[in-house]
């Protein structure tokens, strides 16, 4: 199920001008490569997981101006009649391919690449930006905060203080895939199947004579699904004696017990101790504790630790806005452009190394040792190469080109996978809940080195011999123009 | 114009549960007010902007369960044929009243407030706070970015790396609140009228043969709004003397001028210093230095200070996500009930003193000395009480009440205002451009240790004696209560 709007003109405006301007200048139908990519790992990490490949194939299915754009750009006194007969007339014709959703993916490597009329191709560089950004980053930290709290149960909870809607809905969805149990967003379950969670507020518990009063009413409501907020008032004091005698006098008699208490203030550490000896103490071993209140991986990490006694954490903004470190930094670069049908590859030059592009039309493939079914590398190529399995083959490192590796006993995967062709996409994605899956498959080829949360092992993503010489080659030629 | 879906489902699952549970206990319909209201100031700043309550409005005025939500909601098999009748014939009726946008506002004032059946009271309280705490957030980071450049034109460039479609557009329109001279989201613009602007991308450098052909060609089609980006290869050897080239052989010949040049990417300072020297020598001194690359107030404030010659920043990532501080946390709490007509004060107890919550309907009034027309505190009142303008006035610190002060020679302005009564709007938002002029004219009326980035001075939100007093006696039933 779909839960879109027709979004074609939440574009940069620097897109349209370019456009008008290719087709003023008669390019616009010149063919060109674009990659989409990312240059470092939020958090000091070590891998990000891919995510938002289905809504990017929603916006590009549904590119479409309407007569309303076409009159709003008229407007502005810039464009050309011509260009807005073009927008009228648009019909979507590049080849996309993209890295599957759930798969971990390492910075320099194309996450996306589009081949098009430049005009096109220009054009939906903001959306692919935006969609593949905030997905790949909520995903990301959402896996982060999963493994801190080692295989017990996470619920993302931050919708009221996401940015904006879609923060909330797709931030949800990212979440599930990165590795969440469930959600409090409504709307995702409903759209993506994510699985809603949810139960009381301390407004309930107030709005009651008394707390003992509130979580009767709540037993007699939701007997076989009782989880108490018990913090209200006082945990030790009032929320657990309460939760105790609402579950012997109310639930027991009907033959339920209670599902869980949620802790949402004071000392998790100590509080949770104190609740499952007093929980155990009356029977009710069986009683999940579930805490909340500003987590992140560091502090379930500390709690846990620490001995907490902790069934399942709820994870708001944290999570959901990755406040340690709120922006993943993808760019889209042009790599090359087709001149009489013939591929020319082109390079971003800067001062900053980091930032040169990798240039011409590229694939990716990763490579698995046969013996251990680990991930050695990302290899990315030029498009006309290919990589024969078990065949010995020579990894460098792009810099330190000394630093080489010869591998003889592995197999391959290719990265990227055609989601649209002349324009028609080709592609469908799997269930949110099939991705978490594979997301969890495909991390366990990655070495616990690659996955620690400080100063990770750098996953190695190598050039193939000719993509360096290439670019090598590139290089020279500029810094020979500008000794002139 | 609107550009809304509805969000009626974007709700936390427990606001269901809850909602299900008010009605199976038959108080669904006791009448229940809640405040919203934050704690904290972002950044360590002395000041937010409010901002989201157009949206708010819109949110609330389309309420409405489709019958597939029913679908969906009945497929949990926890909710009642009762609850979900109840939500097919869904009639908001609530009353609300909010602080109009633009407004300085500061912690612990209610910046929204709602009356009506807790049944629906508490539904909203998801969407209230996730429009108003987004909004807020980014209206007050664009704020501070703006009031660092003095003056200067300021650009929100930020869509690509939001948190989400809504992130973009609804943030965008936070940023124009904010300050903002224009933005590069385009739809944005065609909503809310925020001034696009957007020139070219490295891309349209890079296709080209060179860049001397690139900026011609831009020339050609943009002879009257003309702005070179001049960073692709290098901007003091190659960027600025082919802009200068340019504007001699193309735009002059023309009678036209270049507008400006951008630069993306190196030391901006010394960049900005060169380049106004040569475009000066050669004849350019009206043409604009306009600057991106990962800018904050902080580093806006830094190369000014350093003497750099800008006259525009572009302000992507850190203002969209306002990435220092990426989460205001605005939180929804019961303040009162009412049992037979009479209002029922609700307080929130914590251990932690700063979340105790001020119980009661109430209203603020924010004072200003006569003299000098600055604003001197904000007033939190029972809703009941009044204040005469120019009667001596006895405000004192809640906490330090040895702390006060006799005012005489003030007036007053009631923040809040109604924008539902009885579930219908009644209240027109203003445009975003005439909410900026707001912004602006409100901040005026603040001192401006207030408003400057570090260590600002706490501006006074003081509490009326009969609220004082009627929040202290709670406390001190609540102590009583749980020392027996």
């Amino acid at each position: 199920m779909k839960f879109t709007r027709n979004l074609t003109m939440l574009v940069d405006f620097y897109e349209l001008t370019m456009a008008n301007g290719y087709l003023d200048n008669d390019i616009g139908n010149k063919i060109a490569y674009f990659d989409m990519f990312f240059r470092r790992v939020p958090d000091k990490g070590g891998y990000c997981i891919m995510a938002g490949v289905e809504q990017l194939i929603e916006y590009l299915s549904e590119l479409k101006f309407t007569e309303s754009d076409i009159d709003y750009l008229r407007s502005k006194n810039i464009f050309s009649e011509k260009f807005l007969d073009y927008l009228r007339n648009f019909k979507f014709s590049c080849d996309v391919w993209a890295i599957p959703e759930g798969n971990p993916v390492f910075p320099g490597e194309p996450l996306v690449t589009v081949k098009g009329p430049i005009i096109q191709a220009q054009f939906i560089e903001t959306m692919i930006l935006l969609t593949i950004n905030h997905q790949t980053l909520i995903a990301t930290k959402a896996n982060r905060i999963c493994r801190a709290a080692k295989g017990r149960t996470v619920m993302e909870f931050g919708s009221r203080r996401a940015q904006g809607y879609d923060g909330a809905i797709y931030g949800s969805r990212a979440a599930i895939i990165g590795g969440c149990d469930s959600t409090a967003c409504t709307i995702s379950d409903k759209i993506f199947g994510t699985m809603a969670v949810g139960t009381m507020a301390h407004s309930w518990v107030q709005l009651f004579d008394n707390e003992y009063e509130a979580f009767k009413s709540w037993a007699k409501t939701y007997p076989d699904n009782c989880t108490f907020l018990v913090d209200t008032y006082n945990v030790l004091k009032s929320g657990i004696p309460n939760t105790i005698k609402v579950a012997d006098e109310v639930l027991k008699p009907m033959g339920k017990r209670p599902k869980g208490v949620r802790i949402d203030s004071g000392d998790i550490t100590y509080l949770s101790k104190k609740v499952r000896k007093m929980l155990d103490d009356a029977g009710y071993n069986d009683v999940k504790i579930i805490v909340s209140n500003s987590l992140d991986e560091y502090i379930i990490r500390g709690v846990l630790d620490n001995g907490a006694k902790i069934d399942g954490f709820g994870v708001g903004e944290r999570l959901i806005t990755a406040r340690s470190e709120p922006v993943f930094g993808g760019v889209y670069k042009l790599v090359a452009i087709e001149n009489n049908g013939e591929i020319v590859p082109k390079i971003k030059i800067s001062e900053n190394t980091e930032k040169i592009t990798n240039p011409g039309f590229k694939k990716i493939y990763r490579i698995f040792d046969n013996k251990t079914n680990k991930a050695i590398a990302d290899l990315i190529t030029l498009n006309n190469e290919s990589i024969v399995e078990n065949k010995p083959l020579t990894l460098f490192n792009p810099i330190h080109t000394w630093k080489r590796k010869k591998i003889t006993d592995f197999h391959v995967k290719e990265l990227m996978v055609k989601i649209f062709e002349d324009g028609k996409p080709i592609y469908t994605s799997p269930s949110v809940l099939d991705i978490r899956e594979y997301t969890k498959k495909e991390l366990s080829t990655l070495w616990n080195e690659v996955l620690r949360f400080e100063n990770p092992h750098t996953y190695y993503v190598d050039l193939s011999y000719d993509l360096w010489k290439l670019k090598q080659d590139m290089l020279l030629k500029y810094t020979t123009h500008f000794e002139k």
